[in-house]
This record gives structure tokens, C-alpha cells and sequence, in this order.
């Protein structure tokens, strides 16, 4: 199993169309997308413009796939502009 | 329910020690802190001295009886001297 954390800074006018996107993207992920463990969207309770997709995947590859599925490939890059910086993206495995 | 991600960045010379007590913390707390969903260390895939705790807790009354077990306040402050900076703390609510 393969965990990702991808944490995001919206920008403040940007939050209601983000989550709109985030939303679709997070339903078509969970239905469609094999190996596909967990795939949600948290809010920061301390910073309601920081959000965090956390990720598990079955391996490697369902993770690549994912990356390349149609709904990634199109949402994911509508959310650039409303975002105030690149994402940081964390690949974890389970140590114990 | 409420999640948190805790990372650290562990000196490359105490990482032994580091997993060590951290094994000890993520037992203690499973099998002791009434409401924890999941208490589990994982390790930055691309960065083997970057360690995050992924924690889920039924409500925040679960997560602030935690730090006040006795198994936190006895190892928490032993990783102290072990890690390059003060741990992140993000406390987490899901979206969708």
C-alpha cells in the first residue's frame, strides 16, 4: 500500500469553485479508479484555506494510473489558478 | 471525527531511537487511548528521515485525552532531541 498526502493554499476567492472541482474529482476517483483505498478531501481546522487530499492506494501502479485517469488529467489542472502555490505532494509508506 | 498528520524530521544518527520509541507510542496508543480510529507511523517514501504520524480520533475530547496519556508525556519529550526542528502539527477535518 502507498499513502499521499497533497496539501494545497487556496487562494480565498478560489475556495467555493476549488470545491467544487475537488468534489467531482474526489466522486470519480472513489468510484472509478482501481486500487483506490481512500481519496479525501480535509480542511485545515486551523487554516480554512489549507487543504489536504489524503490518499491510499493499493501500489504504485493504481497510484500511476490514477495520475493519468481522464478526471484527473482534467480537473487537476482547473484548480492551478486558484491555488497559492504548487502543492506539496507526500508519498508515504507504513512503518508500523 | 477528527485527523491530524504529525511530521518530523528525524537526525539521520537517531533514527534507530526514533522508531524505537515510536513503535512503543503507536502500540500504547492503539491498544490504550479510548477513541483512536488509526495511530500509525508512515515514512516520506522520497526522504527516509522525513516520518509522519497519520491519526484519526473519534472527536476532540479522544485526541486531548491522548496527549495527556501517560505513554505521551513520557516518550513525546524522548524524540525531542532527536528531530532537526519542532514537529508540524495540521489537525484535519474531512470535507467529502
Amino acid at each position: 500500500m502507498v499513502k499521499v498526502t497533497a496539501s494545497n493554499n487556496v487562494k480565498a476567492e478560489c475556495v467555493e469553485e476549488y470545491l467544487a472541482i475537488s468534489k467531482e474529482l474526489v466522486e470519480r476517483t472513489n468510484a472509478d479508479d482501481a486500487g483506490c483505498i481512500k481519496y479525501e478531501l480535509c480542511r485545515d481546522v486551523n487554516d480554512p484555506l489549507h487543504f489536504v487530499m489524503l490518499e491510499e492506494w493499493e501500489d504504485q501502479a493504481s497510484l500511476d494510473a490514477h495520475m493519468k485517469s481522464a478526471h484527473f488529467t482534467t480537473l487537476i489542472p482547473k484548480t492551478g489558478g486558484m491555488t497559492a502555490g504548487p502543492p506539496t505532494l507526500t508519498l508515504l509508506e507504513k512503518v508500523f
